[in-house]
């Protein structure tokens, strides 16, 4: 029997034997249970029983998500980061100029701080200068490449270990219930479209980001798509529902976030009428992860954490809410 | 039963009582046999079968559709331009400078030769100039309220009934085969983004086109999304890869178009490895439709018809292919 045919005969045979079963298994089940997963769990019911005054139907259950922060981790620096400071190193010799120029000389000095100060701008401007030229498929091999063998340099495991399992299971959760998640990340869309599908079950069409722009040309009379060295698009803080509108033309009903960055992509979502959700990771996890919030320069969650309350966003403590940080290897 | 479980149980009755009755109902009705018909079955049919060498999984299943003169008719003027039109003539008293000025003066004189030759660019500025400062939201309400009481000037029925009954029958064989089909069009995203899932079934998230600047802000501590009076980007020629990197990430197998605005986007679909179809609809029929090609001002098709040939692109006549152009009413 075809695989998709297997798979509806078991949909069926679980709805016709075992509703109540299935009813009672977790989904969430990296989540401790209390108000922050009690309210996830409302929402995606409400928004999904036929006759719900809440009921949205499938084809407008956008969900978006923040990537850096939110679905996985993003000290002591965002990952990409560490990617381009890899990739600075390497092309070092290359280019003498870079030892007296920031942000470069900060990349080569491994200076996060002077690093995270420069912002995503910062990184883009790393980014643009190691990879213009490429074509994006030069660059997907590179990201690949990389993910291969880097590791954290404090947590010393790769960073394809460093999503966050609760959000994994939440992403599947809604994926179970109709909606269709996308990323919406400050980081650049042609990095993390290489491995969102590895690490989310996200496919790149669902990912928006920061981009370059690039363009379409014949080399030996093969079409490539090549990146130059302009910004395109910011997809960070008022960019994000921008980027929404730009990449998906619909309002979500569910966003994730963790920083000041996603304050207005929350804002966008929470703000029309119906039932809607909004919800914050918040860092407070010494232990397991790490703890930041309103001092921070990678991640900062200031005023966003702030109009939590009058808006009526879900705050999540990863240090209470989560059973589990990350995924069992 | 609830809707989405009834109809896993016909399908799989379907497979279970009834696959070779349906293996026999033709997909596309209205299209006659033929050597276009059946190479886009053969197409379908080789990505599709599990063991193929060409199999292709549903999640690379990306097929490209330009809209204007592919989907609907765009003689004898995009349908788009004759919205921006009945705009300018809306809102000429509060511009005086418009009577000496183009593309405007065309615009207010009926001029559509003059128009046309104003190109992608000229529909743009005219959009962007009767449009700029609008919210999307207040942008999309205008669209609705045209597309309702609007007709075609020579053909006097709505817009929305010129759309091609053999290519709504291709979206959905596509479609019921697995393939997520976008439409990938020169005109405005904000325009066809509002009709696109009425006319043909596709979603807002599926429709890449050219588009303007937009910014998030407050109004009266409302968040909207406002439309500026700058370019962002032109879905056309060259363009056409570039938007479906932008916003696919992923390389079509399938390209359908009918004009030299089409030749990269086909280019970039059939010049990868593996099965891959590109297709040109030619307007070949004055009476039921329209005829034109290498000299027409909109939809010329002149160096993309001569690279048919060469690069095992199927031409579609519309006269001789087609049994039905429209739409039964």
């Amino acid at each position: 029997m075809p695989r998709h045919l297997l798979s509806m005969v078991l949909v069926l045979a679980a709805w016709a034997f075992g509703p109540a079963a299935l009813a009672q298994s977790d989904p969430l089940p990296s989540w401790n249970d209390g108000a922050a997963k009690a309210r996830i769990i409302a929402f995606v019911q409400a928004v999904t029983a036929v006759g719900s005054r809440d009921f949205v139907p499938p084809v407008d259950r956008i969900a978006v998500f923040d990537n850096d922060g939110a679905l996985w981790s993003e000290q002591p620096m965002y990952f990409q980061l560490a990617f381009a400071i890899d990739r600075v190193k390497a092309l070092a010799p290359q280019h003498p100029e870079w030892k007296a120029k920031q942000p470069f000389k900060a990349a080569l000095e491994g200076d996060l701080k002077a690093l995270a100060a420069s912002g995503e701008e910062g990184l883009l401007e790393l980014l643009m200068a190691t990879h213009a030229g490429n074509t994006s498929e030069e660059f997907a091999q590179a990201v690949r490449d990389w993910v291969r063998t880097a590791r954290h340099p404090t947590l010393k495991r790769p960073y394809t270990e460093l999503t966050f399992q609760p959000m994994r299971e939440l992403l599947n959760h809604l994926r179970a219930n109709g909606f269709k998640p996308y990323i919406v990340s400050g980081g650049g869309v042609e990095f993390l479209r290489v491995i969102s599908e590895e690490l989310y079950g996200v496919p790149p069409e669902q990912v928006i980001g920061s981009s370059v722009k690039t363009k379409y040309e014949l080399r030996n009379g093969v079409p490539v798509i090549v990146r130059l060295p302009t910004l395109d698009f910011i997809d960070d803080k008022a960019g994000k529902p921008v980027g929404i509108h730009k990449y998906i033309g619909k309002r979500p009903i569910a966003a994730f976030g963790n920083s000041d960055g996603d304050l207005q992509m929350l804002e966008w979502t929470t703000s029309a009428p119906g039932a809607r959700l909004g919800v914050l990771v918040h860092h407070d996890d010494a232990e397991r992860e790490f703890a930041y919030d309103r001092q921070s320069h990678i991640g900062r969650l200031d005023r966003a954490l702030d109009e939590a309350g009058p808006r009526g966003w879900t705050v999540v403590s990863m240090r209470r809410d989560w059973k589990q940080v990350y995924p069992n290897r």
